[in-house]
């Protein structure tokens, strides 16, 4: 006989109470493995309830384990999950996942510990430390109506999987743009990617192995430490100079042990704001096609061109098709939409949507079809010419503030474009963590210009972004950097 | 003096003309390195054009690397590209992106051209090959109402930079899912990726490193095979039964060399459509167990049971957290979106996190979003029961046929749920590419069973799937299936 007692009126559903009810009897040893449970009629009678609830119920504990698993028969009572292997099984402990791991992982890990904190809101913070456009720039409602008018006019075409390299359409419009930028690359030479982080972790996926030498600019940008690490190579970081890396480090790395890959920013270089004359383009270029060496140039705000003469990118001068091109919509448009690409030469291309059909089957085809959408109207255009000039304003104010407090010996470049500058500070002044915290202090935050190099650096060094900093939130955030320099310079200390 | 004949008449803008003419003087030699231009001025009087014209032409030099770079001045003719580098110049030849990739992506780009191709339309084929879902019930609009209702609740806040981890209100949606199946994870234990194929990429990259043994199903899902060849790993191909992957090859697996993962698909299998039993799935996690292998078990179509009783994912029974369980939304509802997920203990998930971001800094923030609110108003609940309301029928049609049709010798599995099934044929019926061609001759494309395996199989199979075909068209394909198999067993021969 079974015994259960249920209550109609509490809370879990009848069928629930039956399962739980029996499980219990299982568990403790009152029903032993073997039983026979009463038919679903019966028990349904004796429990004055709906048949189906005991068959539901009865489901549920074959589901759990609790009952032989004959076809049509839900009558015999066994014990789940003690059976024992083939062979002895020791008591296993809990999982320890870092040992499972390989150990570059476990620093990985840590890593993502140490990213740079978002500074809170609030207490008239100055935020220099986001690389995030201002949202009160954000055409969001362009988007909306590119979204409705893609969905309404393909609807089922773009939920399906959709073309591996990248919806053609956006593929085309990419190629137009880059030809803007005296770019010629046809939508065969072109793959769309989930952003550009994940097409230069492509990049790396298909043309390095572990211990390969890479070659990066020092500074650099910062998310590639991590992910140079995530591949086992090794870094080669040649440093940057007023008109960019360094060519005779570089030459020298290249002599000693070929890299395979040289990564660099020419435009508007994360974090230094840098951008390099065409000589040194020239001379880049010319240095990797020695040495057969595929230049990974990443042009993530290529579009972001405030002042001066236009330079084209390292690609527009590309005969041999030596260089691989990284572009983004993340910086100018929407980064959420994670649409970023690749522009190479088709032989190329293929290896690379080889790694990534399997890797990823096809990519976010609404997102891509929107964006398409929203360049086609005429809509990016707009945008861009709104972000020009709201930038233009935003970059000259900073200068104008750097020029104005800076103390003597701060030194800081002077970039065109982009939303990033650099700061270097005497290193009498204090540790960069040290003037970090005055900074801090003084209600300013950026990002220290450690997180930008492989290998400590003796001078500090920070990185400044006006990305989401308004015209007059930046003359403000420049007199108090000025001030917590100044005082950090002459030695006094914070309260 | 400077011989340029420009017509106001004709395509190419004015300053174009004027810039592409220089550049032809300067590189038949004309015009030699350190020419100097006439002024703006004078050369926009000279001739008779507006003297921003020349300047913009002056700039497009400068950018092509035609003019020498010194700030506000344009008049320095230069040769662009000429420089040599440091050191000697060998003329480069084309680059050869074969010998710079690793030889596996060789492989790779190959097996990229190996993939099942798309059998045409028209000509009243039936298409058993497909496994994207009839588009005829893909909720389209319920989509394009929920990603409008998420951008003007919330608008920008999901085109910036998203939680890496995933759009924690979806996390929370996937997490009250996988209660239903008996699963208890918060959303702390949840990863969400861009479809169930970067979910488990992820994990390979996570856990596996060059070769590693993996051990996998045979056959299992085909794109599993390359993406384990991208990883380097050793494969060891465990046989299904009836009732799922063998023990005792699993056993002994184990025995000889430990794998680092063990990769299952126990419901509703791909290719086979077997669901394994409670009793195997106990087995099969008290061996991991032993072992201390991680289980990754693949619930792509957990959802889409049809008939029968419910079993519980192997997840539902993981009481030490040794289950990584990887879900997608792709096989029920929309697979452009990408949106799939990891379920895992979170020590596993942070690990995880830490691969993912440094790849993909985040996700699509948008389709998460929309993707939660479909579910949250129960649309998505609403959309299941009329998948399973169709496929019930499809699937029962698609039974009723084989039994009708198939001729004996002819074997078949009996999924409860799912889309597929497995034919395996008498090898004396000929080459499964024979058979395949055979079939494709009576008007009906079948993936080969090759596709599925790592190693060659002597028993010729197909995977049949319903997943796109009505129930008529599947009536009419088992008959086709039968003509076809019964002449192929006759010996006859093909027209």
């Amino acid at each position: 006989m079974l015994l259960l007692t249920l209550d109609p009126t509490s809370a879990p559903p009848l069928y629930e109470q039956i399962y739980r009810g029996i499980i219990r009897l299982v568990d403790d040893g009152t029903l032993l493995p073997g039983f026979h449970l009463p038919a679903t009629r019966r028990l349904a009678a004796t429990l004055g309830v709906n048949r189906t609830t005991v068959f539901r119920a009865y489901q549920e504990l074959w589901a759990r384990g609790y009952l032989e698993s004959r076809p049509g028969s839900y009558s015999t009572v066994r014990r789940p999950g003690q059976l024992p292997a083939r062979g002895t099984v020791p008591q296993p402990a809990q999982v320890r996942w870092n040992e499972l791991a390989p150990p570059r992982n476990r620093e990985l890990v840590g890593a993502l510990k140490d990213l740079p904190s978002r500074p809170g809101k609030g207490d008239g913070l100055i935020d220099f430390s986001s690389l995030m456009a201002d949202r009160d720039l954000c055409p969001a409602d362009d988007l909306r109506r590119a979204v409705k008018h893609v969905l309404v006019s393909q609807g089922k075409d773009l939920l399906g999987y959709g073309d591996p390299q990248g919806y053609r359409p956006l593929r085309e419009a990419i190629a137009q743009r880059l030809r803007t930028h005296g770019v010629t690359a046809s939508a065969d030479e072109i793959l769309v990617t989930g952003g550009s982080q994940q097409a230069l972790d492509l990049v790396l996926r298909t043309f390095t192995r572990p211990g390969d030498r890479v070659a990066v600019e020092a500074p650099t940008y910062s998310m590639a430490h991590p992910l140079l690490r995530l591949h086992d190579v090794e870094v080669a970081e040649v440093p940057m100079r007023p008109d960019g890396l360094d060519l005779d480090v570089l030459t020298a790395v290249c002599a000693e042990r070929r890299p395979v890959l040289v990564y660099t920013i020419p435009t508007f270089h994360n974090p230094t704001g840098t951008t390099t004359s065409q000589t040194h383009r020239e001379h880049l270029l010319a240095l990797c096609r020695q040495h057969r060496i595929p230049l990974v140039e990443d042009g993530f705000d290529e579009e972001l061109k405030y002042f001066g003469k236009a330079v084209l990118p390292i690609k527009s001068m590309d005969r041999e098709g030596l260089v691989i091109y990284l572009g983004t919509f993340s910086k100018v448009v929407f980064s959420g939409l994670r649409v970023g690409w690749v522009a190479a030469p088709a032989a190329c291309v293929q290896h690379l949507l080889a790694i990534y059909r399997f890797s990823n089957l096809s990519g976010n085809t609404l997102g891509q079809a929107a964006m398409a959408r929203f360049i086609d109207e005429g809509l990016y255009e707009v945008h861009l010419r709104r972000l020009h000039r709201a930038y233009r304003g935003r970059m000259q104010a900073m200068l104008k503030g750097m020029a104005a407090h800076m103390p003597p010996g701060v030194e800081w470049t002077r970039p065109a474009g982009g939303y990033t500058l650099w700061v270097q500070i005497p290193p009498a002044a204090g540790t960069e963590a040290e003037l970090e915290a005055r900074l801090r202090h003084h209600g300013v935050a950026v990002v220290a210009g450690n997180h930008f190099f492989c290998s400590p650096q003796p001078m500090p060094a920070f990185r400044l972004s006006i990305a989401n900093l308004k015209e007059p939130q930046i003359a403000e955030g420049c007199l108090r950097l000025g001030r917590a320099l100044a005082e950090a310079m002459e030695g006094r200390h914070a309260a």
